[in-house]
């Protein structure tokens, strides 16, 4: 292991039930709020009605800001840092799945500075200060609710960038998994690629003595592989939905990566890739993920993939050199995600090889230095790219 | 599972040259600081020499309690409250084992309070305040650093409670596994079998669907039974005290049983027989544990042994039903137990039957509702003393 700081003081409150504790959470840091939300599927499921009951019975007052965006954008990041300081927010409130927290992790730390929230994003300066906030999780996947990780798109240049601060901590996640089951099929496959993605990037590093780790990411892994076939049979299976979004949540919580830094070249790949066509992030993983696999083993790293094939992926290694069972263990995981509805190729969103160079391009621009396991170039990109057409 | 709240704030700063951030974490909760250590061996391995040294640089005073005993005594608590009221201390930093952390935990909400600090322990009253503390750790086993739990004894009542309060988390907690190279053998081993005990209490619960969360168990037992026989013949060597050292934390973290709560009958007769043996805790448990668990399973609970067996120990399934394949896995545990060198009868402690009807009452007097998988009865318990003899 490298030496390492474990800090993540989010508060989990996790299971049925647990919306009850909001107002006591909230009210901790405030009694001026400002709630953040997406397309409107919390009216549907009634979760906006128990907010703002739970609100109200509190007397803590709060504002809106809806319609947060797929790939949340900065200029819907920007209105609710005018609305914060309008306002005089006091604490601001996450109802949604990734984007909603990841444009509220924006909104914090622009809320308390001067300065366009973009020069935060795109790394020119670090945040100095944020209003608390938290987050009532609706869809999982991310595993935003217990990161600092946050992703935002500047649509008018094309620019998505993944940043962090110690701002960008939740001081509570509320994850309910009854909330979840409404969640249709395709964004429910994306959310489990999103996840399992997560843990194989942590799963390729180069850190050294981690026994103990590195079966925690399979442990998550075999597990998503069973639950989800029985889950897609059975979308309000509270039971499934409770695994599965376990998973998402511990996924980037710093427990399964504690002494290493993973890959996560795919996840900046991804990033140019969806800040280019506004793709679904689990979407883009399960085209890339398996392609990037291809692209990057060889003689040296192949013990890595033939453990992942052997321990997660059900391959038998009888008879088969290390090579071998690493390319079966990329195929039969490239076969389960397409099993599940996931897409394998970028043609299947339209995407062609015209701008596939731009998105290499963009790619080494937003993270210089792409990958931890393997580092790629642009031209490993663009081939990556290319070889997912 | 059950519905859960986790939260665990304590920052963890894990491997080689941790303690270069003692100064700037011990300053941000003051300039006067009560330093508790145990036996002395910290002055022998230098580790004591670092810390003065560091604690001077940074213009920190400091007073110090030393001689903290294993099996922490509560009159030792009370100096420290002693100290800590006529010095006006900040902090607290607690350097050394379990017992010590131990020991400061009942220290830093004693100094808090003018009752005494045993209806804090004893749980007559509750913990309202508590100074901040943090802690260097010197020897891995009990999973202190990370917890909320403290167990302290009245040697003249030949009492001992395990208690919890939210005032008793670390700030911070320095794990460098370097510091723990000249733990000598019977030390090594009883903290390895603490830490496989903690994870087999969390293992044997009657929640469920929790696959994620047994596996991460199994994973850590696993890694444990691989790596002591080769940490066994190289006391010394830093990978495998770092495995070792990862596993303690990581078991009382919290991080291993979200959404169920384990057994723990087993600690709270090792308290009992502790408080009136004073013997060591991973000795006690070496010894209880096989003992519980051939006194516990039975037709109804056989599934979660005989996963042990086969996922764990090594067991094979072929031609054998579940009961025999968990009987075969309780043998294996204390088998590879012995073979560390770890005792598996309270004779080897000279303890005779003499004193195990007293144990077996004070196991029920501190723990009423004593076992979350199987609840025992004072009959139970005085049955798995007597088996242990």
């Amino acid at each position: 292991m490298e030496s390492f700081m474990y800090f993540n003081p989010t508060k989990l409150l996790f299971g049925r039930g647990q919306l009850s504790h909001l107002p006591k959470e909230v009210s901790a840091y405030g009694k001026k709020v400002l709630l953040v939300y997406g397309g409107g599927s919390i009216k549907k499921n009634g979760l906006y009605n128990q907010i703002i009951t739970l609100l109200e019975q509190a007397e803590i007052e709060w504002v809106e800001l809806s319609g947060v965006e797929p790939n949340p954008r900065v200029t819907t990041v920007r209105k609710g840092i005018a609305l914060c300081k309008r306002e005089n927010i006091e604490f601001v409130l996450a109802v949604g799945g990734g984007s909603v927290i990841d444009c509220v992790k924006a909104i914090v730390v622009g809320a308390k500075t001067d300065r366009d929230v973009w020069d935060i994003i795109s790394r020119k300066s670090r945040a100095e200060d944020g209003l608390p906030y938290g987050s009532v999780v609706t869809i999982s996947g991310t595993g935003a609710e217990m990161s600092l990780t946050s992703v935002i798109s500047d649509w008018e240049t094309k620019e998505k960038r993944a940043w962090v601060s110690s701002f960008s901590r939740a001081k509570f996640s509320i994850v309910d998994p009854s909330f979840m089951t409404t969640v249709p099929r395709e964004q429910t496959v994306n959310g489990i690629v999103d996840t399992m993605s997560h843990i194989l990037e942590h799963y390729f590093h180069t850190g050294k003595n981690t026994p103990i780790q590195d079966q925690f990411c399979e442990s998550v892994l075999r597990t998503l592989i069973d639950v989800t076939p029985k889950l897609l049979e059975d979308l309000d299976n509270y039971e499934l939905r409770e695994t599965i979004a376990y998973a998402s949540t511990i996924a980037l919580s710093d427990q399964l990566n504690m002494g290493f830094v993973g890959d996560w070249a795919t996840h900046h790949i991804d990033h140019a890739l969806s800040a280019v066509h506004d793709i679904p992030h689990g979407g883009g993983m399960a085209i890339l993920y398996p392609h990037w696999m291809k692209y990057v083993f060889d003689k040296q790293n192949v013990n890595k993939f033939s453990q992942l094939a052997i321990n997660v992926l059900g391959i038998d290694a009888t008879g088969k050199t290390k090579m071998e069972i690493a390319e079966k263990g990329i195929e039969a995981l490239a076969h389960i995600w397409t099993s599940w509805g996931a897409p394998s190729k970028l043609s299947e969103y339209d995407i062609t090889d015209e701008t596939l160079p731009l998105i290499a391009q963009k790619t080494l621009e937003a993270a210089p230095k792409c990958g931890n396991f393997k580092r790629l170039s642009e031209t490993d990109v663009l081939a990556i790219l290319n070889s997912s057409l």
